[in-house]
Formats: C-alpha cells, sequence, structure tokens
C-alpha cells in the first residue's frame, strides 16, 4: 500500500491508509493508548485500544520509525480533524535508544552547546526543522528572483592559489604539496564572470578563519551572492538587491506558511520601493538627534546601525534601509568611488532591522583603475590578480553586486541571538562535528 | 535612455534605442563598418556610416564595452532581422588590450591550457559560454525536480573533523591549529538530514585529493545529492533518480534552448519508465555475447559500462540505464545488502550513455548494522563517526539516494572528453589558477 502523509488524511476518512514516521509521543493510558506519529508534513493522532498493538507500541520508544495501517476516522480534536483507528504497526527499525531530548515538548529544553552535540537528534524538533525550511524558502525565493531578472547561476572555485581579499584570516591546505586557500567569497569570481554573462549569481560555501568566538560569527557560512553588469551606478545593484529580499520574502511567505506560524515569526515590511540614504546623512542626522557630533566617523557602528534601522521603520515604515556612499578608504579595494563627492564611494550596505545585512554597490571596472587602487594599498605583487585583471584588461562593463549571509539573515528575521541557532551544522572556533 | 538586448530589438523597428555589450567584432570595409555588439542575450548588426563614428570605432578594439543609441532598422540578412543605423557610441572603458583569442570566430581555436589559463576571455566565447548556461540550466532542473518532489533544500559543512569516508584522498587544512579535512561528499549528513525532513538535497562542491592527473578527474566538483527515507527499497532510488534526470533534461530544453542550438547537442532519449538491470544479469549478458566468462568480475570495468549502454540504446532506445545490485563489498561501508542475494547489495549506478553517471542505491539504517559493517571494514574507532551514528541510534527510516558530478554529466551531455571543458575555473592536480 502507497504510503500517504499526516495533511493527506483528510481527504481519506473512512478509508484503510498507510502512514509512516518517527513515534513522536506516547500517551499509554488505562484505557487506550495514542501514538502521536511525525512525518514530514506534520502529527497525526493514533488512537491503540487493541491489546496486542498496546503491547508492541509499550516496546518502541519515542523516535522509533513505524509504518501504520489504519482506518481514517473524523475526530474534530486530534490535528488535521482526523485520526487513525484499528492501527496495525509495524516498526523499521530496531527501537530508538532513549533520546537526549524529549523532541515531544512544545520547545526543545537545552542549552545551545548540548543541542549542536546533537544536531541530528535535535533538528527533528519541528520547531528547529521550521528554522530550515525558512531558510531553503529564502535560498528559494534568491534563485527566483535573480533568474527572473536573467541572472545565471554559477559554481566558482572553493579553493584558491592567493589569499587575495585579506591575508589575515584564511584558512591554509595542503593542496598536493602546495600552499592553497579556502575562499573567503566568490567576489573576483563572479566579478570575472560579469563579463561572460553579464549576470551572474551564486549560493555556496565561504570561509572565514576568523579567531573571534561570538555569536555572529562562523567559520563557514552560506554565502549568496549577485554581481551584474552594464550598469549606471550602485543605485541599479540597489534596485535589483531590493527586488532579490523581496522575493527571499514571497519565497518564504509561499513555501513555508506553516513554520512561520509554527515559530510565530513577524515577516518584515519591506516598502515598494527601497528607502535609500547617504552616509553622511546617517551621521549627521544622528548627530543632529543625539546632540553628539559624529560626522567625522569612518564607518556605521552597530549604534548607528541601530539608529537608522529605527528611522527607517518610524520614518517609511520599512525593516530594511540601504545606505550608499561609504568613505572609499574603509571599503573593500575593488570600490568605485563617488566621482562627484570625493573620499566616498558607491559603495552600499541594507540594514535589516538595525544590523547590517548586505554588503555590495559599484566596483571599479577599468584595469588602470585596479592596478592604481591595489598599489595604493600596499600590493606590491600584481600576479596574484592575474586572471582577475585580465578580465577587466579586456573590456569589462561597469558593474556592481551584492552578498549576504543566509545565516545572518535568518537570525535576524527570526530574531534568535546567535547565528548557530540557524545554522544546521555550525563551524566555529571550537566546533568542527557532528 | 534604458537599454535593451539584441533580442528585443526586432519589437522596436524604427525606434531609437540604447543596446550596450563588447565589440565582438568590427568590419571595416571601405564605404561603410560594420560593428558586431555581443550582450547576454545575443548578436547585433551596428552599420557604421559617419565619419566621425567610424574614425571612433577604429580606435576601439574587440572586447571593448560600449553603448550604442542608434535606430532599428530591418534587414532580413542581419542577425535577428534587424541592424542598427546612425548610430552614437559611447565607450563604457577604456580600448580593450588584444585578447590573446578571437573571440569572434565560430570556434576558439587555441589549446585547453590555454584556455583555463585564460578563463575568464575565453569563456566569452559564445560556444564556451553556451556550456554554462546550460549546465545552469540543467541544476536548475534538478532543484525543480526534486522540489516538486517534497525534497528541502540543505547546505552541510565542507570542513570536516574527520576523514571518515576514504583516508587517503582528502585535504587536509590547519583549522584553528587543529587538523581538519575538505569533505568529499555531503553523504553523512544528508543521510542525517533524512532524520529531519525525510527528503533533502544539496547543489555544492565536494573535495578530492586524488593525484590523477586524467581527463575525469578533478581536485573539486560540484555535486548533485539526494537523499530520501520511508522507501521500500532501492527501486525508489531509482525511481527519484530517473524523475530528477527527466527534471534536468527538461530544465535544459525548457533554458537553454538557443545554446543546445548553438552547440548542436543531441539531446539524449530518456524512456518514460527506467531501464533497469541486474550486475549479475550484465555480466551474464556480456558473457554470452562476447563469450568470454566475466561472470565472476565484482565491478563494472568502463568496457562493461560501455557495452550495457550499448544494449540498453539497441534494446529500449534509452541513452540511460540502471544497474542494480553491485557486490557489497566493493560498495561503501552505508551499502544495504540485498536480504534475497548473499553478495549483493540495494547499490544502484545509472550509466549514461556507456559512462558511469550516478552511484547511489538503498543505505544501512539499523544501529546495529552500522556498527557491523563499519568494524568488518576494519574501523576500529567509531567515535569519528558519532553524530551520523547517533542519527542512527535515534530511529532512522529505511532510506536511500544518489549523487552524481554536474560536470561529469555535462561533459557526456556535451560529448566532450574532458570535464576541464565544462568546468568554469577547474582545480587539478596542478591548476590553482585563475
Amino acid at each position: 500500500m502507497q504510503r500517504i502523509l499526516s495533511t493527506q488524511l483528510s481527504a481519506h476518512v473512512g478509508e484503510t491508509v498507510r502512514i509512516a514516521g518517527w513515534i513522536h509521543r506516547r500517551r499509554l493510558l488505562k484505557s487506550v493508548a495514542f501514538l502521536i506519529l511525525r512525518d514530514a508534513a506534520g502529527l497525526t493522532q493514533i488512537v491503540v485500544s487493541e491489546k496486542a498493538a498496546r503491547a508492541q507500541l509499550e516496546a518502541l520508544p519515542e523516535e522509533t520509525t513505524v509504518a501504520v495501517v489504519g482506518t481514517v476516522t473524523a475526530e474534530p480534536s486530534a490535528p488535521g480533524g482526523v485520526e487513525i483507528t484499528s492501527p496495525v504497526i509495524e516498526a523499521l527499525t530496531d527501537p530508538a535508544e532513549p533520546a537526549p531530548f524529549d523532541l515531544y515538548r512544545p520547545d526543545l529544553r537545552a542549552s545551545l552547546p548540548a543541542m549542536l552535540d546533537h544536531a541530528p537528534v535535535a533538528l527533528r524538533h519541528p520547531k528547529l526543522a521550521a528554522v530550515h525550511r525558512i531558510s531553503a524558502a529564502a535560498v528559494g525565493g534568491f534563485r527566483t528572483a535573480l533568474e527572473a531578472m536573467s541572472f545565471v547561476e554559477i559554481h566558482t572555485p572553493k579553493i584558491v592559489g592567493t589569499a587575495t581579499e585579506s591575508g589575515a584570516n584564511v584558512f591554509k591546505l595542503d593542496y598536493f604539496g602546495r600552499p592553497a586557500y579556502l575562499a573567503q567569497s566568490p567576489q573576483l569570481y563572479k566579478q570575472m564572470m560579469v563579463g561572460v554573462f553579464e549576470r551572474v549569481y551564486e549560493v555556496g560555501p565561504v570561509f572565514r578563519a576568523e579567531p573571534s568566538d561570538t555569536a555572529r560569527h562562523l567559520a563557514s557560512y552560506t554565502s549568496l551572492d549577485a554581481e551584474m553588469g552594464f550598469i549606471e551606478d550602485h543605485r541599479d545593484v540597489i534596485a535589483a538587491c531590493h527586488a532579490t529580499v523581496g522575493g527571499m520574502l514571497a519565497g518564504i511567505r509561499a513555501s513555508a506558511g506553516p513554520s512561520l506560524e509554527l515559530l510565530d515569526v513577524t515577516m518584515p515590511a519591506l516598502t515598494e520601493k527601497p528607502v535609500v540614504v547617504h552616509f553622511a546623512d546617517v551621521l549627521e542626522m544622528i548627530s543632529r538627534a543625539t546632540g553628539q557630533d559624529v560626522t567625522a566617523e569612518p564607518d556605521l557602528a552597530p549604534a548607528h546601525e541601530r539608529w537608522i534601522g529605527e528611522w527607517a521603520l518610524r520614518e517609511h515604515g520599512s525593516d530594511f534601509v540601504f545606505v550608499e556612499g561609504y568613505p572609499t578608504a574603509h571599503r573593500a579595494f575593488y570600490t568605485h568611488p563617488d566621482p562627484e563627492r570625493p573620499g566616498y564611494s558607491r559603495a552600499i550596505d541594507l540594514i535589516f532591522r538595525g544590523l547590517e545585512l548586505v554588503s555590495g554597490g559599484q566596483r571599479l571596472h577599468r584595469h588602470a583603475d585596479y592596478v592604481r587602487a591595489l598599489t595604493a594599498r600596499g600590493e606590491s605583487d600584481l600576479s596574484a590578480y592575474s586572471g582577475y585583471l585580465d578580465a577587466m584588461r579586456y573590456g569589462m562593463p561597469p558593474h556592481g553586486g551584492f552578498a549576504f549571509g543566509l545565516e545572518r539573515f535568518m537570525a535576524r528575521l527570526l530574531d534568535v541571538p546567535n547565528v548557530r541557532q540557524v545554522t544546521l551544522f555550525p563551524r566555529d572556533l571550537h566546533r568542527l562535528s557532528p
């Protein structure tokens, strides 16, 4: 008999069906026993009144996988309005050992380290699984939005020969006897690929050997990257990024509704048009509002990001605000300066609920500008950049792009303090398993 | 003025438009000059008859990026049936340096190493770009097919603490002073995640430190992985894999039509139902056909794969054939044996045009079976598998899955001899850049 899922039961009242899943919970009352079965779609209540079946159930601890054949019976008080009666239970594995957590409780009562140590089991809790369903829906929405704008998916190398972006925080490996490094981002490759497809995106792991033991640092995370050519300036990047974030929120709403409900997620407000404010104006507004002159600051401090986030919500009803024009000196070498405002650039950040979510902007596209920028930053040996510089040497369009970490987005969306709470199997300074 | 793409021109005959792209080719005739512009969508012919514009064009070498404002004029002999007349040309970069290849020729005349050395430029050739458009469409189809079957996308760690799958061919790295390894596959993680979502998939890089310098070895490739729970046996895996391959071919047809045409690709024949043959029957058929007894062989040699590939095409009109029942001893420790045929397993391979494309099958799901299998293979310290074994300890359903390399699929689909020809920036024994 073909197995059906818990959510399909209500269409089969009166029929004999086969369901399968995990024993989520047993309630062994005096006169009757209940088996709550958990499958990918949800929970099913199974009423066990027959003696032999009850004896069998008593020997099958929570988390054991079973298949159940029984009759679908209407029962308004049961999940989905139906339950299974007259069940025949078949264990699909040996009885499960006692799990380290009670997965049937509404919330998983365990410390974060304990959850991470036992991630393969902890993630089965419906609320933890829901986090990663939302995450998958967000990535799906990211792709759908970009594909609709003719971006082409690429897969770029994760092992690179030179640590080009920032020498300090790279993982070094032995590459057939030579030193090599794990890529910190697909930045240089996605720019090169603008020369091929104009618009490209990548979803993939990036690696940061940051020896920081904080709630927001991971040694590896999933980077969502996009890059586009033939732009006028960074405002085109903002428009594409805004549409992409909109696509992600739409993807989540469309594919992860039950998970949003389970976690009681307040979806963020995204205005139809992006809210954009210049870096200098942010500092000026803060100075005016607080009476403390911060206009000479070279970057936005976390408190500034919070302030502008609150401002955007208050003034524009938006949980997102783009800040444009960060000082060139504080951004990466490939940042395009603002030709009309010396010292300022066409770099952007997207602040989501007071926290930097996306970095991006327009990049340099002239070979000579790259040579100048790299030399000015003290790079003496440009051969490390040869493939990248070649792309610029042989004709590149004005281009720009953006990148953000999936885990950071998810943590902010779900309002959880630690990125490890939204990562399947996090890697950090101390953690290398499971 | 909003830029439009080459493929949109025919809807704007008589209008003044703005297009942009790369100077693909200049033809400077005596009375008139032609500028062939290449953008993401294709080629546009621009007629330059005015003197100043011609002088400008003469100073702009091929590959320089330009924007052109001009009149769309019907011209049956031009690409798309239209050309641009009375153009005003604006260079978007400095004039390009002479490229290492003539990108305007119908085929890129260069050795493979030269192409790979200059990948950022070589990939701009329409035929090379087409390869990667097809590749992106294949991955899109892979996801669409699996999402339709309720598979959930996951992102698993690429840095692992122990080299669990095969000790020899792993890349070792320095992980904050500790040894760590690059993941050879998401196998163990996708199995653990079956315990959470029942059905999962991942598209991501895998790493193999194989010191083999052949046309089919890469040090890193894009692995397409899927795993599913609550199966009856490996036949459910075959059905899902067959549907997935069908989805990939459909994705390619739907999204990469022009690229298929440009490369003159013969799309493979996939029968409605999968063609499945048992390992022992393959060897028996070959023995009968060739008069040479190969029935005692422990695995299929490349010649056997070619033979059964030809057989499937001849007998079933299929470019794909599933082989089931490989001897257990020659497959990974997690392989589920065939309970009815001692020595044989529920492992499968999918042979595509005579070459192994996919490996998969049903996996063990009982904790005790894992302990037995690992111990039998000489694993003395099972703590390296603790997260994985925990998943099995606390109740796993019968499950199985499949995996294949994107580059291998593409090489076979396009009938090219070297996987490097279908990889953007390949990594191998010798190559670490660009």
